[in-house]
């Protein structure tokens, strides 16, 4: 692996684990056994570290918000999504544990992440309308708009909010987290699903959990 | 008004309009034409007069999250309750603004915020659950559990979601942002009203955002 890639790496980690605020570039470079010179070469800086892996984030999330486009959405597309999404921030969680933080340092970010949020939000109510199309789902156009909105927020927030909640304990916890994130999303589109499909979600959900 | 509370009170103003990390006690003092002397005989730096506001907000939080005690919930007192949340949120919105900056700097203040955000979360379901009981609302213990949490991450980053969204926008565009909060998250209960509280809900809906 070439060293500018062992640096992405060695950061994504460190500022997941430890917060990107406390987190040097002497932090990195010791934890690589490399020179503070040898990291120069190749990042000017910490935000030049940081904007690189954005953009791997952003990649990843434009990958896993793509609506399917040649048929009609489902459910399984409905966890797919989830699923894709959750795993994405759970990867590169140090964005969203400084949410504030960093996109306040960078106008572009700032402008990039925007744009994440309205793709979520799109997507959840593309797949929504699917659904609905499908006859899987009943919901107004207005009832679709309002959930895809709190689609994303839940998903955006959830780790954050239980990071609050659940401060103190283990780290290992941090997946549960993850899971439960996927299941509480999950429910917000429960009620507005037809009976078997609610019922078939309740499974998934009750083994999702265990 | 004492020398105090006018520092509290202008602090309060320039964090939500500024940003808390882009304020100095200097700042502080200019706006108020008062020497910096004469603030740190006040406080003795920044980090003091946060915490004194985020006293008063989460005494006011307190009180707006007391569910009623004698008598069982009604859609009203879920109106108020979100009503009276996102109003302490919007008045003291810096908090939220920069929730992971400032609760990553101070302990005592992680604990207490933490402690509001259980309170949110259980106020939610009391409410819920006594709409519940009214058979105003059906919903399974399960089901109230997960839309408490929902209710609870909607109502707390439903500003920061939307600052996101919307930057670039004007400011007067902030306090629409908290009318489409609390609808967004009456939307989340909507689905769980019997028919008549659906329809007055989409009707004050409609009401309020207009």
């Amino acid at each position: 692996m070439k060293t500018r890639d062992r640096i992405l790496q060695a950061s994504l980690q460190l500022f997941n684990e430890c917060g990107e605020p406390r987190i040097t570039t002497n932090h990195i470079a010791d934890e690589l056994d490399i020179s503070p010179g040898n990291l120069y070469y190749h990042f000017r800086n910490k935000d030049e570290i940081i904007a690189l892996l954005f953009q791997q984030f952003e990649k990843r999330m434009e990958t896993a918000l793509q609506a399917p486009q040649r048929r009609v959405p489902n459910m399984e597309d409905m966890w797919l999504y989830l699923h894709l999404v959750f795993e994405n921030i759970w990867e590169y969680r140090f964005l969203y544990h400084d949410l504030d933080n960093i996109l306040g340092r960078n106008r572009k970010l700032r402008t990039h992440f925007r744009r994440i949020l309205e793709r979520k939000v799109a997507t959840a109510a593309t797949i929504c309308q699917g659904l609905a199309d499908a006859g899987i789902m009943t919901a107004t156009a207005e009832e679709i708009a309002a959930l895809a909105q709190n689609i994303a927020v839940v998903a955006t927030y959830w780790l954050n909010f239980q990071g609050i909640r659940a401060s103190g304990s283990t780290q290992d916890s941090d997946s549960a987290h993850l899971a439960l994130g996927v299941y509480q999303v999950l429910s917000l589109v429960a009620p507005f699903l037809n009976g078997e499909a609610q019922e078939l979600l309740r499974q998934l959900s009750r083994e999702y959990l265990s």
